[in-house]
């Protein structure tokens, strides 16, 4: 276990591996001793380290200036680059968000050279002592040594983003409800628009991914044992998934927006034509009252006995027959 | 014919082959010696068979731990696999959909050796004895090996597709005469996204089929014969031709939503037209009559003896003029 | 010429031709002689030819089955496929439409080997009698031998797509001006659409033939002299400058739907806002007239002698002044 | 200078070059003798040239049938075609349009050998007079042979593109104006369509060029001596730069013709607001009119004496609290 | 210090460095000394320069015409070129606008060879005073030669992007809650076509430098040092995350131009519901009004005593049931 001042500095983790098997926690001023073992490489687990930690690690390994330039700035790009022997990945992690929020995002650097695995965590991201555990308890796998520890890693982050894609596929259906049923309202366009956001986001994390995986598939790194190569192409898999998931949820999504629109025409039209027919039902009776409240003189009708009452029998036939006509034409 | 607890765990036939020719059924724990006769080979059908049975066939087939996960837990993308000198291939199947839901989709995953044929069906697919039957019905072809059943039985997953696209083109000739036709309605609305949805499902089960049939045609595949690849052209072709056909389907599906919220203007326009024409020719009458109806003492055409039905007679004429022009700048 | 049996299985001419000039007429029972000549080829025109008789050809000069059954079945998409040193080709052929339709396509599929072209029309086709005669007027370019053929066939398939393309341009014109124009309706959306669906149908036979031409200009296929590969690039301009042409259409229509919209809105925007002044003009009188229908009886304008024309003179001011206001608004 | 019957045959100059410095007119029919010269080559301008005229050119320098029929029919698309060691250029010209059209286009063929380069121009294109007197000017330069011939007659050509262009993104902000001032009217939208009707030709016209530039700058044409690459690449960049000028307006139309759209609904619902503020208006005191213009025998407030004054002020005190309100809520 | 002449012509600084360190400064005229020492190279600051100073420069380092031509002219597009063993790059410059508009550009052009580099500012740009002196304070970097100096300009040149494009994404969200919120506006969509434009601008800038940055990084320039390449991923990064920041404002801005005009046509919808609405309620009781306005002799009604009241009542109580069925159907 890291001591309390090595905590502070950020470090989580640091052990050494011989052959798959855990020989036992280090501490970072050890390490130049671990790793001129044969056969041994150490593993250290960093949280939002402190500048000076990173810079000791750095002189140890010998890890290059622009690689822990990004490590320290965080808001990276998902990449993969290659210094010399070693490598450097930049990962977005995910998290399902709190607080109204539906994805945090947080980032993970990874250096990784022939003795050591660095991983250096930043905001939201799940803590990696699981696969730490499950590491070691597969020492058969764990024996290919850092390249394994890089594929754990990665396959670790990659798959929390199926529950956060799941999430926005579920969003999806509710609004198709939402939009399909009777209930539209103003907040169904904002819902809309940020679940867009939210597969932009999601698309952008991961995408580049594809990329880092099928070099590390199909490129010649040393750091990356044949049999090895067969683990990322399962992430690349993955991957490729979870980007399809995201297309095709956001090409469906601007379907529902057009169809939305659509909708709202029909709605529209619908009220519109509501509108006239009553209008017309209220207009004919009230026409046929004012030319029967004209002045005229000579206008017999009033005169008549049953000229009210048929004035009003009129009325009501008009209405009656416009609402008749109107019902039939689908206007009301 | 598999036992009854073969059957149980999910064998559904499990034959070997010499030259073309079956050579009979065998039980699962008698595979490893038929697979030793030289020229022989094993085809192996299963149905959502119970772990415990994939387990024994990899130990059997050596098969890759990875692949053996993936066909565990299924909704995987369709792919195809290398490790080593074996392929692992995944398919998505397609069935004409049952209650109301227009395409069921399941999964095959295929394991191919040099020495057998393994194929797993998830969910929605129809048997393959038919493909077996037609395989064994001409023993020259099936004499190519392992390879020539993989293409059997893609080409039979592929064909199942022909059906449901073209229940989904005659679809789109439906609501086309929908749009066109008078009988528009909210739910065609949602009968356009409806089939946009089945359509993108459709392509993310066929697309990657293109380079999966690619890769068996052009990449030097031990297992695929060079006379076997002409085969593979054939499903490449089919697949290729599924793919554009959703493709024009979806952009034509796409024009009709646009020429929809274009014809709902129109009618909308119509509607508005109409409105207001009615409303101009009631609102002429009423306005003379409120005229007439106004109380001055000094308002000679009260007294006039015609003034009445002349009153009325250019009511009747402001409205009739109304009307006719209306009717010409073809607002009624 | 072919006797009448065969005449009814399908063959329309069977002529053999040596260094580019016609040796003549021949038999499908003869064509194994035939062939068998030094520099000698025969080809063979089929339409829509019974099964047996392709059989027979295929047994003859040893087609490949997976073409023989595309060529049974037609309904293929255009392409280009290599069988050992022989080729298959099958084209979409297109004609001016008859009843209403504006395009009809059938299929031609060609065979071509070394010392044989067999082409097989199906559907909607014009007769190549017209490029037999052609080629056998220019014996320098048919002694290139059977590609020869298949360019002079192609070339001639493709530019039939001219005059359709051309229609369709045409029809976009008509289009505009129906747009533009004032003769605005619910049909001009129709055939916007329908003209949509038939770009995209000769999209679809055309576009794949930019790779059926590259292949055969650029890859090495024994069977292309290097001097009619110009000529198949010559094919290949005309195809990409069709397939150019549709896209520009195509682009321009989906602008012309949007202007379309954009119309639609502004001539609803012109109905409610004419609508709107309308209904002003006209309810101001109604209002005022009502107010003199009042049966107060301390209205001291209603006795005084000029009350009448005083309030008509009124109303006429105002709906004057209303008129001219929105004549300006450019709202009447 | 050509004789008159030359000229008559489309003849415009016919010189030849040796070393970069001109060496003289010549006739057609001395063409052979001059390009026998050691180091000489000539340059031929030719417009609209009848056709005997090109079949003796092609027979002078061996010409291939197939270009020479693209000279004659013209409506090519630009491209780039090697016929064995000599090219054929198509370029679309394009000029100022007159009478109405913005844009006019013409096309230029060019052949190119290593001792001839000859011109062809058709319909709208300024003369390359200009062009021959500026390589005249720089013997270091024309010294490099036809190709920097072909380089000043593309660069030509191309440069004319940049007026035209700057034209259509004039057009573009004259639109803007249009559109987001309150101009708006059905023509704004008609110009839009044309705007983007110039730009689908522009771009048809010059973005073949990338591939015909790019492949001067970096195939290996032996008639392109290395150090004039490094000119072509100046049109190569000159090319893309007039592409993505094209892009870009296109993209930004496209955005135009939505806001438009989208303006046109804030304009309808404003108008819609109107109309729904002014009714009310108007009918409430229409509304309170028609309650005192009952009969009714007993309705006290017709005896008071201040009924009809306190009814007159209650009906402008109800438009008055109306008109506020409405105000206050933007419909007025 | 550059003379008061050399000042007036646009030299900057003109500085010979060694080994990484500052050597000291030299006019124009004592350069050609100043590169002939052994392991030295100049580094020429110009602003503006005239055209007299340029050629000069030109012959001095043999700079080849068409960049020189291109520095002159300057509205170049961002481009790297090779001339011989020296390079010719081209960046555009961007700043925060200035009265009123978001984004200036500006253009700088860098010649770089074995023992120069020059920079040729034209148009808005910061100085490049500042990335000197951090040059010169880390001598060990400056030592690798011209190669980091244009690493140095390159990375402040894109830097300078970051605050203008995150500016760009501040106006997306200020734009969203004019959107969302209830503050639409005819302005709103004005300024969602003028962020689009600045996004289509800084986008026109950006990403062709993904390509100049491929080309430092890959290819195999003799001039740049393989350590040096390590830096221009790093600016390739860089652009690389400016293009896609770009690239995702631009896709949301798109979707909220969408669901502007979605909400437009709800904000329409609403407008016309509550229309309908009043219009209903008003209409009955002018209606029901009219109907005792009637001057019939026989209406008992208008004899009762409590006929006045009742009909009030009933009037009231129509409209009442009017205004709360409309209420719970939300449309008032």
């Amino acid at each position: 276990m890291p001591d309390e001042r090595e905590r502070q500095q950020g470090v989580v983790a640091c052990v050494a591996y011989r052959d798959g098997r855990r020989v036992g926690e280090v501490t970072i001023a050890d390490i130049s001793e671990a790793i001129r073992v044969d056969g041994q490489f150490v593993w250290i687990g960093l949280r939002e380290p402190v500048d000076a930690l990173l810079r000791q690690l750095q002189e140890e390994f010998g890890l290059h200036d622009l690689a822990v330039e990004d490590a320290l700035r965080a808001h990276q790009r998902p990449k993969l680059e290659r210094y010399g022997e070693s490598v450097f990945v930049v990962l977005r992690t995910v998290e399902r968000g709190t607080e109204g929020r539906r994805v945090d995002f947080g980032e993970t650097h990874l250096f990784l050279g022939p003795r050591y695995v660095i991983s250096v965590r930043h905001g939201a991201s799940s803590s990696y002592a699981g696969v730490r555990g499950r590491c070691e308890a597969a020492p058969a796998l764990l024996a290919k040594g850092p390249a394994f520890v890089l594929y754990a890693l990665m396959d670790f982050v990659v798959d929390q983003y199926f529950p956060v894609v799941d999430a926005l596929e579920d969003e999806l259906e509710a609004l198709e409800e939402a939009i399909f049923g009777q209930a539209f309202s103003r907040e169904t366009t904002a819902r809309i628009y940020e679940l867009k956001r939210d597969l932009v986001e999601v698309k952008r994390a991961v995408s580049p991914l594809v990329d880092v995986c099928n070099r590390l598939v199909r490129f010649d790194l040393d750091l990356v044992p044949e049999d090895v190569r067969l683990y990322f192409r399962d992430v690349y898999d993955h991957v490729v998934r979870l980007n399809e998931m995201v297309d095709v949820t956001r090409e469906l999504l601007t379907t529902a927006l057009e169809a939305n629109l659509s909708l709202l025409s029909v709605s529209q039209n619908e009220a519109t034509k509501r509108l006239a027919a009553w209008a017309a039902i209220i207009a004919v009776p009230t026409m046929i009252a004012g030319v029967y409240g004209m002045n005229f003189e000579a206008m017999p009708e009033l005169k008549w006995r049953w000229g009210y009452p048929a004035s009003v029998v009129v009325m009501l036939g008009v209405c009656s027959w416009l609402y008749v006509r109107f019902k039939r034409a689908g206007w009301l």
